[in-house]
């Protein structure tokens, strides 16, 4: 079965319809979030290498077909008119791992309609899953201000495919592993992974489990401590390293109690110990208000392990994304829909230093000192390059970061900039909306 | 590739250990809800089905053995184990559908302790995802008071098969159909789509737009309204409609203003032009709150069409879901760390009248009155009977929904009722944490 399915029926039924009365004039869609969600400063693009292999691919299968004329009722003109659809049209975007704000085109795509409507609902749901999470996770990243970050949330995303995202979106902004196994397999990553209180449970005493964790274990290991009790815990750990002097980086992990003092005295029993080089992890239930807290108190704590509340995005777990049609044919087009009017026409961001930008019609000259936001990234339905890495990715995230303004960079009540309109665009938002105000 | 990687490191780790060791006794984990999210008064039990198959199905391929002797180190003791692993445990569980409470085992497996230790990380994503998603699904179910519900939330869930697991869910607590077509053909649901402002905008006016979506579209017919001016848009489609006297069912859609008042003028207008059939539907970021307001405020309103808020379970995107060794070999077990102390041993819920609940010992007799909410599901790897159907899931809500306290049911500020430990499990957790004190 294929994926042409993967949307919602009206896009179908509309679709259909534009098919059957020959309307294929090129249309454009934007893909936008309206507004930030509170608490949210900016976002970070990210899901465009997944659209733009569904779009690549998009073909409906016999299966799909059979589906479409059978329960559906749809007649065999849509059915045809279906079975040859591919996507054709044009992709602009901006790449993954730069920052955005709110009103900025994320991707807009130029097809005849019916290619462009039935694009929709995977598009908007990629988009708006992966920059949702890459935007929590770049705010566990300023958080941790330099130290290491590790996704640990597998165990309670939305699904499986939502894990492999937050691995995938974590690493553009700059988490150094994953716990995800497959994650670090399909992307690259650094596979990271201790022991869970399982283990110590599972042996007669937590000094028998942690010696032969450090003669099972490959490569790095790192202890968990606070099964029975976290002081005692770190001591034992300490005479089992004294003891058996095992191979590889070593560390512990701190998952429940107060981790600054914990991780203090933690510290302190380690260098006493001579294990200075021995780490400090610290997990559970953490997300960026609990890393910066921990670094602001100057914890000793070396890496942190994020993993639910990062993984779900919990307090913003969904972004205000819309997919609108934009143009058509010779005409920009809008809605008037109270709260929800939009500017017309096909766009471009052009963006200054400090991420300083302007929202402009798409074929307006580039402003001196300035640089497109939006590239073309696929041209008659094929890309214009090789897919990105998330090398790349990481890349313009970390050159955006440093640019970005500290209002909006900030944890709490952040200020994201004014992205003003271009008199052009402005004034071909008033023309459109008086027209169709008749 | 198989799903054999789709886990943490660790649980590979610990498992290659035991394997390693030869510690093969049977351990048993406990899959259940620490404390409800403030709000939730009840959860609905959800994504047993997939879990089964995954068990069913689990094995390492070679691809998956090479990337774990490779680039993860795992020397030829461990591939070796891994090659031959396959799920062979017991599993008992709660039936999908069925109302369930914190601290309540949803799924216990009892299995040679690496394998268990394995099916972590999917086992617990899976029900963490679809449970969430169940419990608000059944909030808006109790809001909507008997006027249908659809699911609209394909486009902002976190994934497609995110989207699949709203689909599902949705459809075991009694919405009546989903835009998502894919989640239709899976799990037989009936699709519903009407169309997007785009299609509106697309035709040189609302009217020839709705002309030509009278005549196009297959089945049910829902005009959206709300375009330009909404009252305007409802007498246009009076208008097209008795001129063309479409077949199928009707309706207007709602989409952004003041749904109780437009409903009232839309259900004028249309009451006035002999339409007395045509329904109407709302929708436009509705949540449970949202719709019982919308209904207490007598709202003549058909169908709710409930999308982004619901699909992330925006309130309560994540539950407090753990997965427990509680037994291993002849012992009980249980971690002591602070704030997460666990009951130990395999666990059995007895259920009475009301949902009046009491956690036992597995093999403690039935108090009379009262019956076992876990089944045996899987014993020696093999499903004990034929997967379950949605339907049945449904029944078993239906039944237990009208079984729930009234302060439990409650939109806000719930109070689950408790559920206390019989005699015989409380004294089991005293003797488990005095032994680990030593």
């Amino acid at each position: 079965m294929g994926r042409a399915l993967w949307t919602d029926l009206y896009e179908l039924n509309m679709a259909a319809s534009y098919l059957r009365r020959e309307m294929e004039g090129p249309a454009t869609f934007s893909l936008f979030v309206r507004d930030l969600p509170p608490g949210r400063g900016f976002l970070v693009a990210a899901g465009l290498e997944a659209c733009l292999g569904f779009l690549e691919d998009f073909r409906f299968d016999d299966e799909d077909l059979e589906y479409l004329s059978g329960p559906l009722g749809f007649d065999r003109v849509a059915v045809d008119a279906f079975r040859d659809l591919r996507f054709t049209g044009d992709v602009w975007a901006v790449p993954e791992g730069r920052i955005v704000f709110a009103q900025e085109p994320l991707l807009e795509v130029t097809a005849p309609i019916a290619q462009g409507q039935l694009m929709e609902t995977f598009l908007l749901n990629r988009i708006t899953l992966e920059t949702t999470l890459a935007s929590k996770a770049a705010r566990c990243r300023i958080a941790a201000r330099g130290k290491d970050l590790v996704d640990f949330s597998f165990r309670r995303t939305h699904g499986v495919e939502a894990a492999m995202a937050v691995a995938r979106t974590t690493a553009i902004v700059g988490f150094v592993a994953t716990s995800n196994v497959e994650a670090a397999r399909r992307y690259g990553l650094r596979a990271a992974g201790t022991m869970a209180h399982s283990y110590i449970e599972a042996f007669d005493s937590e000094e028998e489990a942690f010696r032969a964790f450090a003669q099972d274990h490959p490569g790095r290991k790192t202890f968990l401590v606070d099964t029975y009790d976290t002081v005692g815990g770190i001591r034992r750990v300490a005479r089992v390293i004294q003891e058996l002097n095992p191979t590889g980086p070593l560390g512990i992990r701190l998952d429940s109690g107060d981790l600054a003092e914990l991780a203090r005295r933690g510290r302190d029993i380690l260098d006493r110990a001579g294990l200075d080089s021995v780490e400090i992890f610290a997990s559970g239930g953490l997300d960026e208000d609990d890393i910066d807290r921990l670094v602001e108190a100057g914890a000793p704590i070396d890496a942190f392990g994020v993993g639910t509340r990062l993984g779900v995005s919990a307090d913003a777990p969904y972004l205000d994304t819309v997919y609108k049609l934009v143009a058509y044919g010779e005409r920009a087009v809008a809605k008037l829909s109270p709260g929800k009017v939009s500017a017309p026409g096909a766009k471009q961001v052009f963006r200054g230093p400090g991420l300083d930008d302007v929202l402009c019609v798409r074929d307006e000259p580039v402003p001196q000192g300035r640089t497109p936001l939006l590239q073309p990234v696929m041209r008659e339905g094929r890309r214009t390059g090789p897919p990105g890495t998330l090398e790349e990715a990481r890349a313009r995230f970390d050159a955006d970061l440093s640019d970005l303004p500290p209002d909006a960079a900030r944890r709490r009540d952040p200020v994201p900039p004014l992205v003003p309109m271009s008199e052009r665009l402005s004034a071909l938002g008033k023309a459109t909306t008086e027209r169709l105000r008749g």
